[in-house]
């Protein structure tokens, strides 16, 4: 097979769906994603034993218990996918907001309307519910989607795309609104990532190797997401007991993921009260310590933090700790490690919760607050399709508004430039 | 000398500036704006004489009267530089307003915040006074800048950047802000596209072959300018007299800027009554028509309109006008051969209007009145960095906002994540 030639013809249809999607109404499309949640659970079978196929090929090819575990797909599984299917339509559309209107001196009338990216691509790794999260997130804004999936779940992708993108035609979207590249191999994705002029975006979705590869050769524009070195920053006036639980919500809640804590900052002045305590409760929670010299002295038997651990987005129940001597030397350090993803302090201070505010440049700054809370649901956003950590069109979670673009609509009486 | 390491040492030295820039207060940014003006002014024998340079190397070079014409500083050129400087102070900054802030039910409190982007890498040709409009719209935003211009002009933006660079510096802002890639040749450039960790975003300004090179190969986020293959859709319920004044200000008023129209749609209702007439007015302008066969029919003479005419942006005294049998076939045309920039159409009835604005895809979609518009004075936004026709983060005229990105600040109690 010509396999640029297949995800052109892929992308051309696309194209056009894009462009009758973007004057589907609200109640259309959202009809459509009720249908293909309908379709999901009726046809859990179908999908079941094509996970059993990927499943039983993961096994094969000896892939690692985690990998097994995110691969897999049950019933219940299979439920909660519908369910998203459900919240996404609940949420509102945001196509057509006319986001601002103004009148210029000459009487001419401008203004903002949010409109589709048009089509947009994502390239993502084992998780075949990401099929399910992304193509409704892309059909409730009116953009048609090109979805590359794992070859580990390219079974369960299929059956997925292909009994949604059906209920969607059902309703009366357009054929191409919502299709997957149903061949393997690193071929499909390298056409994807340069084809301008039928892509708006590309989206990476998955491991620090894969967004790598995107953004170093993809022409087509991206929005990087993922990478997460984040911390905590324990002031001298912070309450400690607060401090302790943010510590270790942020730590343990979910170590895995990109908005965990990777290296917590403490001021000198309360590192002798706040350490031993949390230390004793971490490592009772399976956290593995790794600390500066003076973190060191006062938990005896951890690890030394190398430079390297520093420069770690461990997404695993390890910490980093380190004290330090003022604000200064904490915010120098999140400059000079972090990956502007979040970033939290924990103070009683007024003005020192102000400069940390002011000065760290990250996705998200919290004040008092565990990092955890960076995620398009717990920001209020109903859904996420990733989070941005580049600066460019979307920056943290991405919601429903993160894929549209804008269009100037402009109302005259025979304005002409003088 | 090593390109490559001239290149990283710019960067470092526009990043570390960056984060002191972020910081820096609206009151200082404009004291540098104004110093900056100043100093052009007081010191324009230095830009002349420099430009007197490039002038006579272009010269030998066998350059066109047009590029001759770009490259060329007067008194009165550097003194609408200085204006422009002084515009830009007089703008309101957006960094730090919080475009928005909610409520979560935990009672966490979430704003998105603007701030800079960071370090903006600019890549343009010939015009000088680009050193200065893209320096000002950068450090009024808060933005290091990492200025490329075109080899011509090298004389010139290299006195010019020395002189503003040091006006900036002398009223307190870091060293770094403000730079100029001191050396030509081609592999400054493909330093710049590829320099990710030191450039938040590139912003390629010039020609087509410029704005190519950069979009297929930059590592670094683009931000797309300038393709402009732009229609005014004469409807069969236009008001044609105004439909006459609109079609030859688009066409004539300046006609090799991207907002101009290239191609005329006229309905075939009213093409008899409306060609003729526009066709005499249009060529006294000077203006070379070029037109279907029906056009030739009524307005016999003209060349025939090729598939490449409909195709092509000619930025001159060129027109190709097409018949058409409904607003449809309007629209089918614009999807087919427009570049998304600037569509209009005149038309008298409400639902065409409307169908218009709703169906054409572009940065700016007209209705009754010319495309020459679509800039960012003409807009309100005071000073533009160029006209984006991409649809990530910028789409059509970019004013200062363009230039910011957003953080989100989040204030909390203790709030961790059950």
């Amino acid at each position: 097979m010509d396999v640029r030639q297949y995800v052109v013809e892929k992308a051309k249809l696309a194209q056009k769906a894009a462009r009758q999607l973007a004057a589907a109404s609200t109640d259309v499309k959202n009809a459509a994603l009720l249908a293909m949640a309908e379709a999901l659970q009726q046809r859990s079978d179908e999908i079941l034993r094509a996970n059993a196929q990927d499943m039983e090929a993961g096994r094969q090819k000896g892939l690692s218990q985690a990998l097994l575990d995110r691969l897999l797909l049950t019933e219940k599984r299979i439920a909660d996918m519908a369910e998203g299917l459900r919240q996404v339509a609940a949420l509102p559309d945001p196509v057509g907001e006319v986001v601002k209107m103004w009148t210029r001196p000459n009487g001419l009338q401008i203004g903002q309307m949010r409109v589709p990216l048009g089509v947009v691509g994502i390239i993502y790794e084992a998780r075949p519910n990401v099929t399910v999260d992304a193509a409704a997130l892309c059909l409730k804004t009116g953009n048609a989607v090109l979805l590359r999936g794992g070859s580990e779940a390219i079974h369960s992708n299929t059956a997925i795309a292909r009994i949604i993108s059906r209920a969607a035609r059902e309703v009366g979207l357009p054929e191409g609104a919502i299709q997957l590249i149903e061949i393997t191999g690193r071929e499909a994705v390298n056409v994807m990532l340069r084809l301008n002029g039928y892509l708006d975006v590309l989206i990476p979705r998955g491991g620090a190797g894969l967004i790598r590869t995107v953004v170093e050769n993809a022409s087509v524009p991206v929005i990087e997401t993922g990478v997460g070195n984040c911390h905590v920053y324990v002031d001298a006036e912070a309450d400690l007991a607060m401090a302790e639980e943010i510590v270790i919500n942020a730590k343990t809640q979910r170590p895995a993921v990109c908005n965990a804590m990777e290296t917590l900052l403490v001021h000198r002045e309360v590192a002798a009260e706040f350490l031993p305590g949390l230390a004793e409760r971490l490592t009772e929670l399976g956290v593995e310590l790794r600390g500066c010299p003076v973190t060191r002295s006062l938990v005896p038997g951890i690890q030394p933090a190398t430079e390297d651990d520093w420069a770690t987005e461990f997404l695993d129940l390890i910490l980093a700790i380190r004290v330090v001597d003022s604000l200064d030397e904490a915010l120098e350090h999140i400059y000079l490690y972090g990956t502007k993803h979040s970033e939290a302090i924990v103070t009683s201070n007024y003005f020192t919760a102000r400069r940390f505010l002011q000065e760290v440049d990250a996705a998200a700054v919290y004040v008092n607050a565990s990092t955890r809370f960076t995620d398009g649901f717990q920001f209020g956003f109903g859904a996420e399709i990733g989070i941005s950590t580049q600066k460019l069109h979307a920056r943290g979670p991405m919601g429903l508004t993160e894929l549209t673009t804008i269009k100037y609509i402009v109302y005259g009486e025979g304005q002409i430039r003088e």
